[in-house]
């Protein structure tokens, strides 16, 4: 950390930084300049921070230069990893698919979303049980029939199975029939979830809160890391910004930026960004483009009857086009097709 | 609701949207213009939801027009709300002044904090005992013994205390303790707390998620109004934008728009927009300016020692300004101060 | 500035920031710690800036610690100014009120809504005759004639004038007819536009760009500033963020933050801020409970004729109330009726 | 439009409505429900502006249903546009990548940047002689001796040249020298300088206001339109959020957004979007997987000595990988090579 005191500030207002830091076991490197001193600290940065230098006289402000977060930092992990559901990869060598229905609604729907899902190419089932809506009023899932609809949707296919849990008292029953627990963006600092989720036995896809910063985002994942999980995928699903034109904005710099500063894979939903299916495509190809490792897209085999972002799931040409890129295009660029590392693995 | 037809729109397109509309008991009201058709629906607008009318071919766009809100919404219920903690009164009669310590750190530190909150004229003690944290390494709070402190100081300076809750799991034991229930700015979307909330037979003051619309806000209050709980206070306290000199922009424009739209009480949190405790006095002046029905600031006996959030804590001469401000301007607005207000009630 | 090397960064690494820094004259401080060499930099910032230090091997971060603005910082001038406009003051000891229409329209439309503004104790008359429409297919303003009407109206009341220039080719005759000229919120960073308009000879009243941080709007008064022009007005006029209930979120703790950074005076402008009459006479309000030296407020004398704006313009029993605020509030927080000091002054 | 009725509006106050809406020669279809009505309104559009509905009594809401842009409009110009810039093409059936340095700071770097861009496959020169800078203490570029310059180098090498104009005065001598005029994200609503701009006689390249909605954005080029010249070529380059990890935020979303709304091409500047150099080439794949017309890029010979932006400047292995990328993805997704087809055309 870096302290840089104020024009005025005396030595004695100096002397009590270096003394305060000092008393907790850190360094302080003292420069004095014409118009004002800057002290560097050196030492356990979670000690500094109970010291409040920001409140002692002559404290102009205070610089943070370390990551805060540090299980899922790169710097002390370089390789990026990769996180298997039920055998299917998610990292760097290869580009994950998953699909599935918003919302499940029957046994019919589920199936034939799922084989929609698998015929594109998709090699993992997104689906959702509990359904956190703005709404009182909305549709809030069939809950763990919905988990158990899935359950045997993914038996039949042979597909791993994501789910969305909202609570944290529902973990269980939801870790109990799912590969891949998912938190929500309205959950990114539902910490008491992520703890939960973390204590599962289970991979957990971490969605980025719409309004939450990179750093957020990170340090969401260290509660789940801290619980000794490190099997957590990020994705980016678009953050709240002024434009009225897409749901959410999609950030898509995010993914190298993430991809830099945590060893964790991270894959894009370009689904829920957008809100809107002539999107989805162009998305998903910018994904791969920007090197994610992969994509998770609603697919609906009736859209106009989804109980849930109907308006956003992909079928018939489109969907057929999404797979094709899906299978052209992260070959290009140096990965394989996770269904197909996963078919040579098995 | 209202169906905007595309350009190109055929007949057969607008008797589709007719008869879904009919098909679940609405009416539908055709407009043919000559670019564009427009479908004005009367009926129940919850039944129109679910029938995806925005997927139909030819549909260009569906505005709604009714609030999506219902118990909080002042259409049905024009006269503001008054909501009582305790035996003091948060609405449109009173000023409300509520501080206390961000963090109760220990029974001495609560204690002093309480004292000076109730010098400088609050009726109601805050105080943190379980804190939601963006890092799993910073201070989480003390817990259950948190809550007892807490408590203990309420009885011996008189003080109603209000407190967050930040998991449905906990939110027994918290109402056992306090006598207002606070929904944090990181819950705003954490229906299964806001549900538990509205069960617990105590007020419920709900923050803003630093990231709601107002429009999601209310619907937030929605969900604890429909356990039957219609004593909620909201509570602004800043929305994140791009401006980084204060820690969130506090939308003082949000007072005025919620008396409008609900008829909820409403109190701003000046210490939490800003982060700066230089900034406090003025935006508590301002928040009286505007009409809000209270306050709550962050007070601590020791800002430099403080476990969290530190240099946002009032104390000495800042504190004094704001009693005075308290006492002085409410009343040249019409209000009562609630102090005075509630030793007559009493 | 602070430099921050990367954990790796080698001894010549350092050497390498070292000598730069020297070679423009600087001096360099190297504080080595276990993990990290912080460089504290002191001399003539804008000589660092153009070493590109951020670029070198083996740098972290670099971090500015001066204000990059320096004629209206308050650094240099710790007491607050005040900007006469032909005789009538905006500054710290005073509470200035500014009226009038938002677009000039015909000279009896201004007349009557200057003769409103009057009444209700304003002492400088707005009004547009240059408009910056974000349609090409908006009324633009009357122009030349829009400013001769102003000028008419402001001798008939007594009233100086504040108005917009948008073009730096069009300042000269902007300049002839007004007391004040205003630069608007789409212009903020019309860098021609500011260097023109600091070379009129006139009080110049800069609006916050709807995007612009406080930074660069300080920064944006500095152009102005530097070409000899000190009478700076700042007006805080909302910003764009994800809230759609207002047009834009008044950012109301920008005064303060303001006043602590600059000696300019500063008021604001809830019309626009808010476009919802209603919201007007809260938001003044609260803008002199905050402290700020002034508002400018749209009147109207027909607001449902308006070319420009017309669901904001206040008249009636709103134009009363606030004219009944801004007589009596100042007062309260020590400061006197700017059109009460223009008389013991005249 | 759609004029929405409060619940409690009158018939007199509909039968006003409908009477305004006649008296400017429009219709007005009346549905009456069970507690509101809705009134669609037909005809000429820009006359209902004027009539201020929204401030009638009775009207609770105007909804807008037609694009407010007409000539750069897809709805009446289905077929996507292509500009020509002295030869080479943007448009739907190529990619054409731009690049050269950020300021023109001598005859000697702008020749080699024009080098290395050329080298690299870019087949336009782009580089700034007028610099808009927040700061006034920045560099402002070298003016008319920077034209000259990229004159001389455009010639040398090949390329056309476009250039930035910053002021209406400056657009004779910029399109003397240029063969493309760009307009900044700072003067995305200086409206005097587009439409100076429209006058010209020059292809423009507008970019987006880093605060501008899509559809500000596209009403800017209407502004130039409406001068008569449709060789417009839009640039997304990032927008303002609250995210600090990137300079601003990629909105690449706005790219398959503004194809639908608009026949006007359209292309990516990742190099100001990111402000990180390990960013650019993740962006450019991201570009060209969305779909866009093209990227600009900055590269700089010596990007630690640069005026302006250096830390974004490609060099190197970074600008070898982008062009590779640019030679390769585009012609996957159906697009030719720009440089390719204006060797076949000239």
């Amino acid at each position: 950390m870096v302290v840089v005191m104020a024009p005025g500030a005396t030595d004695e207002d100096i002397a009590r930084v270096v003394e305060r830091v000092e008393a907790v076991g850190g360094e302080a490197f003292v420069s004095k300049g014409l118009t004002r001193t800057i002290i560097g600290l050196v030492g356990d940065i979670d000690s500094f921070h109970h010291l409040n230098l920001r409140t002692l006289a002559g404290v102009a402000d205070v610089h943070r230069i370390s990551d805060p977060y540090k299980l899922v930092s790169r710097q002390h992990h370089p390789d990026r990893s990769t996180v298997w559901v039920d055998g299917v990869p998610i990292g760097p060598q290869t580009f994950t698919f998953m699909a599935g229905p918003c919302a499940v609604e029957s046994s019919e729907q589920t199936l034939e979303a799922a084989q929609m899902a698998k015929a594109a190419g998709a090699t993992i089932l997104r689906g959702g049980a509990f359904k956190p809506r703005t709404s009182p009023y909305a549709f809030q899932g069939l809950g763990v029939r919905g988990l158990e609809i899935l359950a045997e949707v993914g038996a039949a296919t042979g597909l791993p199975i994501v789910t969305e849990v909202v609570d944290a008292r529902d973990v269980a029953v939801v870790a109990e029939h799912a590969d891949m627990l998912q938190i929500g963006t309205r959950n990114a600092q539902n910490f008491g979830l992520l703890q939960a989720a973390g204590d599962a036995g289970k991979p957990v896809l971490l969605k980025r809160g719409f309004s939450s910063t990179i750093e957020e985002w990170l340090m969401a994942a260290e509660y789940v890391a801290q619980r000794g999980n490190l099997d957590i995928v990020l994705c980016e699903r678009g953050i709240r910004t002024f434009e009225p034109a897409t749901r959410n904005t999609l950030d898509i710099s995010a993914v190298p930026v993430v991809q830099a500063a945590s060893h964790l894979p991270i894959i894009v939903d370009p689904s829920h960004a957008a809100g809107r299916r002539e999107l989805v495509v162009p998305l998903s190809r910018a994904a791969i483009g920007v090197g994610a490792d992969g994509i998770i897209v609603d697919v609906h085999p009736h859209p106009e009857d989804a109980l849930c972002d109907g308006p956003q799931a992909l079928l018939g040409s489109d969907l057929r086009e999404l797979a094709a890129a899906v299978r052209t295009m992260p070959g290009l660029l140096g990965r394989a097709d996770a269904s197909r590392l996963t078919k040579v693995l098995a």
